[in-house]
């Protein structure tokens, strides 16, 4: 096992109702004067956003309100935010919404204490150092971003999707109610599972060896997600099952499920010029890169992939031929994407073949650069990936 | 699904040297003055409390000193660690030790901060609002004390053995280090061992029906303490294997593994007068009492027990008898404890059957006050249960 440090702060509050608690819980964590942070106009239609306006009030915090938040967040709509805070005094962001909003909110809330353009911290090497607190109101389970530092911007100049991390990006709160789910259709639902289970994987994959408790945690995520996922898809309303996956997309990102060990990441990476270039949902791009990305390096380790497939797909251990193990859990892992309505190929996704060059470009990725932890992709590589996923 | 508050805000320093990073911390968490609180001569013979001296030094931070502090620790110490706070001016508390030493710390946080008598948050219904901070350095991995903000103290006066529990005595940082561990006897890693398994039967058996996403973090930590115990019984300097039991009891502790549900905590409380009347190790007496609880309680919800069996234990479902499979996981944990050198019986730790009715006396159990969540114990349950585990 690897040294590391693990630090997840945030207060959670999980349940029926607890967005009637936002009042008191910016109150507790200091901040006096909000911005509500959101995305289209459903949270206001729903009267979520009125819910949580009626408990500022009640707990006498003002606030500023903008929405318009849209999937793969973008960089125009953060420099408005920031503008907005600095302009109303804001000291407290609350995101009302999914990853795209939250995302957004982490990124206003570093770029208000920062001098420069908030778009060094995705893509100059700037670290943040500082962020006005963020607490949130989740909506969609699937990044995992109420319990992480993390932060994913789209730059609408130049298309670039990158990520960020701080723990000074760590929610000091986040409200989780699956009441909030209930309307959420189940495609998207599906997608969110899909990037819940993704984010186990980055960190399943690993060359560190030892880690048993790591390995268990990320199983325990993947077991729920199996047996939750085509319950929340058949019925919506279902609370227990909205429930399981919600806290289990908490479960999946705030890094308990990486402790110890090196993580991979390169699927995500290779995804983001998915959604970027095609405007897809980030959960299924991921349907569509992960499964070929497995196929492309399962052979660097065979028994992790078998390992995987006896323990989370309940497949029989083939001790002759693991490597038919390793591919039955491959297998497993694409029927159960096609079940609940996930797209796997680059049609499916309206991603063209003739892009890929464009997509591998983009990504910046080379010999020199290279992609992932588990196995390290060149352009080569990861062009083969790209074709694996729009060939088939 | 319950509804929960879920708040683990405890910075994790995890890895090889991390000790020498208790200044830092101690700085970064506010500290200036500190009270370094430990148990025997062992954390000073074996350099542990000079290099932690030394830390604290190279940083700035000036500090005192309190040793002394025993298995089941006692209400004098506290007073006394109260009494030197109070006239050296501390303003944090870093505990090295295991959970003796950080219950301990813990109770002088709060009672410093507490104008009446520090007991009356152990037994007489004072909620601890404020704390000092604390710190830990852990020497034993067993009580989670190390990520919980609970705490359990014994009073000398009348050897009743009590716990309280406060967010605000949750430790800042705690640094955790398995080499620390080396030269901890095999029988205390096993009582360790126990503990952590214990803490996890405590959330495990409950009466609230889906929470798919807590069992298996459960059932994670569980399936990890069964592979590496033994591993570390064998051979105490495997760096791997202590680390994995290290972070498996944080995880079992934090409550991460309770989440959602009603809890039990009965045995836990039966167990509590075993180590304040003989002083005998809290794991072993867990080793007496936990099987004997099984025993007792397990046709009350015979698929849940029968589930674990077959999840945890590798047990065969028996579909045609349920019971006989609860039975097997039952027999399967007493044999595991038996393995790795746990008592099973009074007789193995020196109590008496005689003692019985003192036992359940002090423990304060009746029909109006009875014990546990996932069945409710009066006195006459008490007592067989204690028979169970005199009569093998």
């Amino acid at each position: 096992m690897e040294n590391f440090g693990f630090y997840s702060p945030t207060y959670f509050a999980f349940g029926k109702g607890m967005e009637s608690s936002a009042g008191d819980l910016v109150k507790r964590f200091g901040g006096s004067k909000v911005l509500i942070h959101y995305g289209g106009g459903s949270a206001v239609r729903s009267g979520l956003i009125g819910r949580v306006e009626a408990s500022l009030k009640a707990a006498g915090i003002s606030f500023v309100s903008l929405g318009g938040v849209k999937p793969n967040p973008r960089s125009g709509l953060v420099r408005e935010g920031i503008a907005l805070c600095r302009k109303e005094g804001v000291d407290f962001i609350l995101a009302v919404g999914g990853g795209s909003t939250i995302d957004s909110s982490k990124a206003i809330a570093a770029g208000v204490l920062y001098d420069g353009d908030f778009w060094d911290f995705y893509e100059g090497g700037v670290a943040i150092e500082k962020a006005l607190p963020v607490g949130t109101v989740l909506t969609i389970p699937a990044a995992g971003s109420e319990g992480s530092g993390d932060s994913v911007v789209t730059n609408e100049e130049t298309m670039h999707k990158r990520g960020t991390g701080s723990d000074a990006l760590r929610p000091r709160f986040s409200i989780m109610n699956p009441e909030l789910v209930f309307t959420l259709p189940a495609y998207q639902s599906a997608c969110g599972a899909t990037d819940i289970m993704a984010h186990v994987f980055e960190r399943y994959f690993t060359n560190t060896k030892e880690v048993e408790i790591t390995d268990r945690l990320c199983e325990a995520v993947l077991l729920t997600m199996i047996r939750e996922t085509p319950r929340v898809i058949a019925d919506s309303h279902n609370y227990d099952a909205q429930a399981n996956v919600m806290w289990a997309g908490m479960v999946a990102h705030n890094n308990l499920c990486g402790v110890g060990r090196e993580q991979d990441w390169a699927s995500h990476n290779i995804e983001h010029e998915l959604s970027a270039l095609y405007d897809c949902a980030h959960g299924a791009g991921l349907a569509v890169i992960f499964p070929a990305w497995m196929k492309y390096v399962y052979k660097h380790d065979v028994n992790r992939f078998a390992n995987l497939a006896v323990r989370v797909w309940g497949c029989q251990m083939d001790e002759q031929n693991p490597e038919k193990t390793a591919l039955a859990g491959i297998a497993a892992l694409e029927k159960f994407l096609k079940s609940i309505g996930m797209p796997l190929s680059f049609a499916e996704i309206g991603a063209k073949k003739e892009d890929i060059p464009l997509l591998v470009k983009t990504l910046g990725v080379s010999d020199e650069n290279p992609l992932g932890g588990f196995v390290k992709l060149n352009a080569k590589d990861v062009t083969a990936i790209y074709n694996l996923a729009a060939d088939r």
